[in-house]
């Protein structure tokens, strides 16, 4: 790729068609960082395995792979400029995985709270080896194009220093190899679901998919939860923390019309469905583009196949450059 | 290799050359095991790194390698009937262990009292997480030539039992790929080092080393220690759990002249000089085979290499063939 350009590695587990979640938390974003980063997108489908490693899980994530790069290219990635691949078409991963295990404790990665969580979230009750492994793997994921900035949610910040903390291990014992990669932490809040209170997610059945129709949008929209105590259009009404109006906040780009609506709320001379009407054509804005283009990408046949293997011919070359670097600086010289 | 003989998988950590201990433990039986066994002996020098990362440390395994593949081709195994090869040769290797890293639990490897030992002898004040997967690695390398018999001491039974363990639960959730491996146990009591008490070991300096000149071997076999209490050849002896004693009934075949010399050491009628004379006669007929073949592969040329090359070559076969039935079996498809 274009030499001057920072290089990014971020992506998602295939766990399932992308929401509007997200685009907010992160997919906006990565459509920019396209212009001015050389951008690898991973589908970490190996990461899947560390919670979910039975086969039936394991069945749908080639449709869960197909949906995720349906929804990037909708998204506006472009994978003329992007390399999006899949992580078990990089057979280096698990070499360089294998590697970085020797340079991290089991303490330092019993102390990070995101491990416990996850294994709390799939119902585990004990801890696979694999899982306690993730941030490792997520490190050679990262390592392996050699990226130097790694977007992020707030939570994910401890495993980028983990990253960093295994990469500036590896450069003091066998000369430098890696660059620390910085995170860029997302300042964007995650989006409640259309119910509130939690998180948008696509199994707790509160999401608003980017592939749904504009019927079903409509239909989401208007399930949505307001303030409770405004039981009438004309009580004054709460705004802050409001998802309604959260969701203005992150869909609407008429600043104006989204102060009006408020100012008006907290007032009690709107109605709940002049505002929702208004989100339900403010977040049409951001997904009648992206149904444009999944319609032109889903009409020509063999077009998700094309990019993955462009994109996973792209990671392997990096990677194979990188581990050819490793094993030269380790000095391990059987292989092949 | 021949289809109906029953595959085996052991082999070394490349730590340096092999001594009697090794010999007596676990050379000689490989020696008459690749009669009957298709075998697989592996040089895992990705292990060191486990509990010796540093670059110091890997510098030495080529030398480590190259003596450990001299020294079984002295023993008197045949290269054009077994495999010998090196681990990190098998990038395969990689790939099986990060998969059954997902199958095994983080409390069943730390109920292992091995992993806390290696880590006490290595010096090590936490616990590498690559230490920690130290039997999953093992797995790996027993699971990738599917192989069924694992010869092992005793202490590494429960490793077996692990890989039998993470075998049956990948067949479980797959279906049948793996053997469950069984561990094939050796009798043979660690050999005592010449000054009694520990271990045969290189690193406490009490060995005897399968290329020492016979000059070395007989001042070694003459600093013996032998019965404390006998500081006199006139002085009634013990024989049960005297060095000099142990090392003849591993080395001497020559029956009759053990229990003749047991029968006179207990009576007070043989001096120390005679009975080490006799046992360096004894060991000498076990090394001399040796050092001529050792003379002789060492005076070709690339021999080691060339051994090498072959061993990993029919390594990777087999490791592509069963990684093959292993992503096939778990639907992973992106892998090329």
């Amino acid at each position: 790729m274009v030499g001057n350009r920072k290089r990014i590695l971020t992506g998602d587990r295939p766990t399932g068609r992308l929401h509007l979640g997200h685009w907010v938390g992160s997919l906006q974003n990565r459509v920019l960082l396209q212009d001015d980063y050389d951008c690898f997108f991973i589908l970490a489908d190996l990461h899947t395995l560390t919670t979910r490693p039975e086969k039936e899980a394991l069945a749908q994530v080639p449709d869960h792979i197909r949906d995720s790069v349906l929804d990037y290219l909708a998204a506006g990635i472009d994978p003329e400029r992007a390399s999006i691949f899949v992580q078990s078409a990089v057979p280096e991963t698990a070499e360089l995985n294998l590697l970085l295990m020797m340079l991290v404790s089991v303490p330092r990665l019993e102390r990070l709270p995101s491990i416990k969580d996850m294994a709390d979230a799939a119902h585990l009750d004990v801890l696979p080896f694999g899982l306690l492994g993730y941030p490792v793997l997520q490190a050679a994921d990262i390592l392996l194009p050699r990226a130097q900035v790694v977007p992020v949610g707030k939570d994910n910040v401890p495993h980028v220093e983990i990253t960093r903390e295994i990469a500036r291990r590896f450069n003091n014992l066998y000369g430098e190899v890696f660059p620390e990669p910085e995170a860029m932490v997302s300042e964007v809040p995650s989006l409640p679901g259309i119910y509130g209170m939690q998180k948008m997610s696509k199994s707790l059945g509160n999401a608003i998919l980017l592939a749904d129709s504009p019927d079903v949008v409509r239909q989401r929209v208007m399930q949505m939860y307001t303030d409770p105590n405004r039981i009438r259009a004309d009580i004054p009404g709460n705004v802050d923390g409001n998802p309604v109006f959260i969701y203005h906040d992150a869909f609407n780009r008429d600043v104006d019309e989204v102060n009006d609506l408020k100012e008006r709320y907290r007032a009690g001379r709107v109605g709940d469905v002049e505002v929702k009407q208004k989100l339900f054509r403010a977040i049409e804005l951001v997904l009648e583009p992206m149904r444009e283009r999944r319609a032109r990408f889903e009409s020509r046949p063999g077009m998700v196949a094309e990019v993955l293997d462009a994109g996973n011919r792209r990671a392997r070359a990096v990677a194979a450059e990188t581990m050819a670097l490793v094993r030269e600086a380790m000095g391990i010289t059987y292989y092949r």
